[in-house]
């Protein structure tokens, strides 16, 4: 199946036609689209996230979509929602998943254009949210436009909705409580998340999982208020020295989390997932030295590639320390208050609440008689992989490796998202398409996306359109069997 | 010798009336000394330091003082100095050491009266710089003329300089230079602190020694950049987690510091100051909790009390820790960077420049090789420790005993200070005369002096400069057998 070239008798070459020919009037409204500042994590700019998704709307609209609208009724900053049904009542209902806000655009000074003066240069469109997320959320347009247009059909093979929020760089606090007051609306056979990239130009490959996360803050505190250090120095507890072991002993000698109990519930990755991993062009010293990271060294869990440890294996990472005096020159304090800021990686099956009780009794464990510790959780999201052997999974890639015409593998996303809650708010199997380049620069200066690969992947969802009824009845069989 | 009675035929009351008689004029001449700002570590103030130094210059001329000078040509703030010599052409050579810059005031809000306007509260003068070191510099000018007044004479029993410097609470950056230059003017038998405290009220005590510092910034770094840690995190160094193992490795299990050859030049307390030490009325769960402290549990290096890990044991202390983010909230990243303040107390015969190089070893052992580390070293001051057999240090004891009627047992100081500069500078013996109490609140807000008790000083200081040539005498006839 996975090797087996496009369903047959489908004209190919028809659906690199419509989006080319679609392609320039796309270009023009996405530069429209991101002139717009959704910076959804700065309330300065919350009106400019709903104007971006009234732009969206009008944009579906324009486009034909039946149904099309803009929530912001809740708690939640504008998300749009659309659905173009199939005329077919048997045919499945597939919800894109995407976001139509922005990271902010600090150091600002960075920027060779203005971040929301969209910019051409060559083939290359620069501005915020050019890949992340909202040119891609413009490819599903283009794609669904481009399906119409090579198969001739009025509507699309398969019912599709969309789902753009506008908090995914908030970390997607209210998209539970979304998924909840509209679950009629969304219900669906299948979920597409479209926020990732590929592994790079000349390796094209489908996101099968992503990490979770559990945020913890740990404070060490002796007294009421800093000591002199020479009148007290060397009787008194240190917090920032009882901090610091407690940190050091979040590892063990071989680079794994000494937690107990941390590993006890880790999936290990598929076979074929470890045989795509170590097929991957991966230039470990690249990677680590670029864009602007400059790191020489790998380091990690022993027995895992870089590759792995940042995929398919937990972390326990510090992300922030702070205790005592920090400004220039000396002050002579043993502090009374030392805070680590730590974060825990998690892949499936790892459940935050459990990791989290592990946390907690971590440091119980770890907290001397002479110092009080306190332990706040902060946000937290489940680890999430996507079933390799579902049908939507390898139509997926299959599309992909039609329209980039080489071969596709599977890869992990070593962050956070959404897909777990969708996963779970749904109830139906979550997969990822996403086309963005890993030195597309999201979250950081000049992001840019390159536009004839965002074609190519407009071209791969209307493959994708075409082909998923065939395949997701072949599941369904296969169920019913 | 040190159980024996104030000098035959000392006419005690003497000196206390004479103190009793000549102290109003003192109190009034104190409190318009303290109206001024000197707050040495602040440039804003410093046009203070220069006024604080000249009133102290015209109060010396008007109690006679034959020779007064405000050196203030060089880089140091303005120091006074004056010398009263004896008619004794054989008379020993006091140089008495004091300071009057002050610390700053902040936080300003928690002062019941305003700092700078000396308020009076039963026998209670509240005011920055009461007792350190304003307070305890005029009591020296009062007790000069008290011995005056007591014997009748028309010169000192000794010939007394006074150094009066203006960087003290700056740490006396320029102590050396202005030895050097002034050496001739400086050239003495023995010099004399005045800028510490008594164990307390009932429990009269002279320090021994204080600890040096050595001050050190280590800084981590990998790569030029914060990564993300979903992105990188499990396979990159971090050097928040490779710094705390650093800071974990400082001391091992028993509480002693782990830099090798760190203890290789202790000298132990003598017997003595263990002996006085364990006499002292110490109430440790009090000075764990206040004032202000509220610490519950004394921890330190195995085998000693806390007044010997304070006084005679060196440290190592982290003054402060920062790394990544530690704004509210979250910010999931790899910190490129972690910089730890240490401090390491270090007692005779520890060397700051030994421990430097110990300390720079250390770090290059514990700097993994994907991580870059740099030490930078801050000030330094020596330790020292005043020879407990010296008869100007028994002398010492002796004065304080009469003026306050009560056995005085030997101390130490946990802090650092000039005196180790004074006595390689000068050459010669160097002894401690101060009666602070400890609950002046120097450094702090309400810093106050006991009026009563400074009298006591003053007495004990007339006692001292009576009976100070006979016992110097006794020295250099020992000295010469």
């Amino acid at each position: 199946m996975t090797d087996e070239a496009p369903p047959e008798g489908s004209p190919i070459a028809a659906e690199r036609d419509a989006v080319t020919a679609l392609a320039p009037d796309y270009v023009v409204r996405l530069r429209e689209w991101l002139s717009i500042p959704s910076i959804g994590t700065d309330p300065a700019h919350h009106p400019d996230v709903g104007r971006s998704a009234e732009w969206l709307a009008e944009a579906l609209r324009a486009d034909g979509w039946p149904t099309v609208e803009v929530w912001d009724g809740g708690p939640a900053l504008p998300a749009v929602y659309a659905h173009w049904p199939a005329a077919e009542p048997d045919a499945p209902t597939v919800l894109v998943y995407g976001h139509h806000d922005v990271q902010p655009v600090d150091p600002i000074e960075l920027w060779r254009h203005p971040p929301f003066e969209p910019t051409l240069v060559g083939d290359e469109l620069f501005a915020r949210g050019a890949s992340d997320d909202k040119g891609q959320v413009a490819m599903h347009l283009l794609g669904l436009r481009a399906h119409l247009a090579a198969t001739g059909r009025m509507s699309p093979a398969v019912s599709v909705k969309l789902l753009v929020e506008g908090e995914e760089e908030s970390g997607s606090p209210h998209i539970l409580e979304l998924i909840r007051a509209h679950r009629d609306r969304l219900a669906c056979d299948l979920v597409v998340v479209t926020d990732t990239a590929v592994f790079n130009r000349d390796a094209i490959t489908v996101v099968t999982g992503q990490r979770g996360l559990v945020e913890a803050e740990v404070t060490f505190t002796s007294g009421t208020m800093d000591l002199h250090s020479g009148r007290f120095g060397g009787a008194v507890p240190n917090p920032a020295v009882e901090l610091a072991k407690l940190v050091a002993a979040l590892h063990d000698d071989d680079g794994r989390v000494a937690v107990p109990g941390f590993y006890d519930d880790v999936r290990l990755p598929s076979d074929v997932e470890r045989a795509d991993f170590a097929g991957l062009p991966f230039d470990e010293a690249a990677w680590l030295a670029g864009p602007g990271a400059g790191v020489t060294e790998a380091t990690g869990e022993a027995g895992w590639s870089s590759l792995e440890r940042t995929w398919v294996r937990p972390t326990a990472e510090v992300n922030g320390l702070v205790a005592g005096y920090t400004g220039p020159g000396v002050k002579t304090i043993i502090p009374h208050r030392a805070s680590a800021k730590l974060s825990f990686r998690l892949v499936p099956d790892q459940r935050p609440e459990k990791i989290r009780d592990l946390v907690r009794a971590f440091v119980d464990a770890h907290t001397p008689s002479a110092v009080r510790a306190e332990v706040r959780f902060g946000g937290a999201s489940e680890p999430y992989a996507a079933p390799t052997d579902h049908p939507a999974t390898l139509a997926v890639r299959d599309a992909l490796r039609a329209a980039f015409e080489q071969e596709v593998r599977f890869t992990r996303a070593g962050g956070s998202g959404p897909a777990s809650a969708l996963h779970t708010g749904l109830g139906v199997a979550t997969v990822y398409f996403g086309v963005g380049l890993p030195d597309d620069r999201i979250h950081a200066p000049n992001e840019r996306v390159v536009v004839p690969f965002l074609l190519r992947g407009a071209e791969a969802l209307a493959y994708l359109w075409r082909a998923l009824p065939d395949r997701m009845r072949a599941r369904r069989g296969s169920d019913a069997t």
